[in-house]
């Protein structure tokens, strides 16, 4: 009854802003990501008899309270229920990179937490069964459990049964890069769950962000099957403006940019300007994430090396989908 | 046949971005702005026989070539077209702030250069001629002409006679600030003029901005006339957002925030939470304009000074409309 997993973070090249059903977790719109090689989270669940509670330790400490704990524990709830089994658990979680602070810890947490924990549970759930229970612990899990590059469906129907993500091609499939760039190390003071909901009430902008992200969707799929760059970044950039657009006007507004993320949002227009294949895209938080293809990536590394106030430059290729490891971390 | 004219710059707190006519400079939506004491174009007209090619002298330097002599020239060309004559002229203009930098500096000068040309012209116009004069080499210019609080109509005949600007409220009426921060005195790389056409023309969020504006305009209105700083604080500051992220929306980008923008649009969100009354907005540049009471100004000034960058820090009161002065310029 114990099992360990190691989910890849991802980042989405066409975004996932707002849910239209809170409780399955289901998107008002489909999303694309790359899972990225190296970012990742380890997790172990043991489900036993002799546990009085469900534990969830992150980073060698204990949560001993607040929405994580509480989504660990919803997350086991929904497992159980699955399983049909109603042993308390012990859960403990590894992320390799800052938590909460853009980089999408959520999604390669509850894609683990997912794998691990069905397995621990005696499930045996194909990948798009797991791709729906990650999705009902936070929605871009869902796409953590495919390798490569992912889409997330929307779905149309509202039990959720459609809402899961595939594949859309390998990760060997393209040398396209993303450069994480880490302008902050703080926790975000406005978390993706509460932003979007925020946004999908209040922002005037909102409908046209719904109405435009089909073609978005139908881009960024040709573009990674084709292999074209250009269509790629240029659609993925612009979907990121749009869904940042959405935010600074929500009311109140949600600004995640700072300084520091300003000034390489201008550098990758200035570089493009002048000949340099780089895309910028950043998700809920002030990380920027630059795509290239890997014959670009060190040009790019150097030229950051000019730019001040840049905590770490992290260089992701494609990664693999989660899987399960034998090393336990307990 | 020579006159010389004062116009104040204005800030809009409803935001003008988008002609639905290129030629008469018809705007899209409605505005509302308040002109700004202080901030002003000194113009000097002189319609003379004796001279054989309009010239044009800004700042002390002639401008032999470019966008700014050519709009001049029209402009003039529009006033002897009124006042039937064929004299050529010189004009001689001072601003006493950095061009082009987002200070709005086109406003105060066609403003300026309306009042002065038709007077040197020998035209009698009304304040309503004169703004639609004004309005015709730069839309926001019609709104320079009336001193206070101005809001410039957007009208509905094709030929633009509904479409001028009126006093909401007089200068004296309330002691509302705007502290204007200079962060860059470069000058923008897309002026207004072409950034406007392109969100008209690409941005996937302009129809939900056209769509929410008249809202803004009534909630700002009701705002001045009752003097109720929050209500015009928070529609100027959403609506600010909204133009910002029709511009960002724009393909390619139009992005006029740099690093200390940034960082003084997060220090007025979060002295607002800790209870100061400050909002900001930005108009096409990387300027902030913090809108304040009278009462809180000199807190303003002095929590600006522990923000890096900054260029200068320019109060403005409510101002006067344009007016002929005496002094010439040559």
């Amino acid at each position: 009854m114990k099992a360990s997993a190691i989910a890849n973070s991802n980042i989405a090249l066409v975004k996932y802003w707002g849910k239209r059903d809170k409780r399955l977790f289901l998107p008002y719109n489909g999303s694309i990501s790359m899972t990225l090689d190296g970012l990742y989270t380890h997790t172990t669940v043991e489900f036993d008899s002799r546990y009085g509670k469900d534990t969830f330790t992150l980073n060698g400490k204990e949560v001993m309270q607040g929405d994580e704990l509480e989504e660990v524990v919803n997350h086991l709830n929904l497992i159980r229920e699955m399983a049909k089994i109603n042993q308390k658990a012990r859960v403990v979680s590894k992320n390799n990179f800052p938590t909460a602070a853009g980089l999408a810890s959520s999604a390669s947490g509850l894609a683990a937490l997912s794998m691990a924990g069905a397995k621990a549970a005696g499930l045996n759930l194909s990948k798009k069964e797991l791709s729906i229970l990650a999705r009902r612990g936070s929605g871009s899990a869902s796409r953590s459990i495919e390798g490569g590059f992912v889409e997330w469906l929307r779905g149309e129907k509202t039990d959720g049964t459609d809402s899961y993500a595939t594949q859309i091609a390998p990760q060997d499939h393209w040398d396209f890069r993303i450069i994480t760039v880490i302008t902050s190390g703080k926790e975000k003071k406005i978390k993706s769950r509460a932003g979007m909901a925020q946004t999908v009430a209040t922002s005037a902008y909102y409908k046209d962000w719904l109405a435009t992200v089909e073609e978005d969707l139908k881009k960024v799929r040709e573009g990674i099957l084709k292999k074209d760059f250009k269509l790629v970044g240029e659609t993925a950039e612009y979907n990121c403006l749009k869904m940042h657009a959405t935010m600074m006007t929500t009311r109140p507004p949600i600004i995640y940019w700072n300084p520091t993320t300003m000034d390489i949002i201008h550098s990758v227009l200035e570089w493009r300007d002048n000949g340099l294949g780089a895309y910028f895209t950043i998700d809920a938080g002030p990380q920027v994430k630059i795509m290239c293809m890997e014959k670009d990536m060190n040009e790019i590394k150097q030229r950051l090396k000019e730019i001040k106030n840049i905590q770490d430059v992290i260089v992701c290729r494609p990664g693999e989908g989660a899987r399960l490891v034998d090393k336990h971390l307990f």
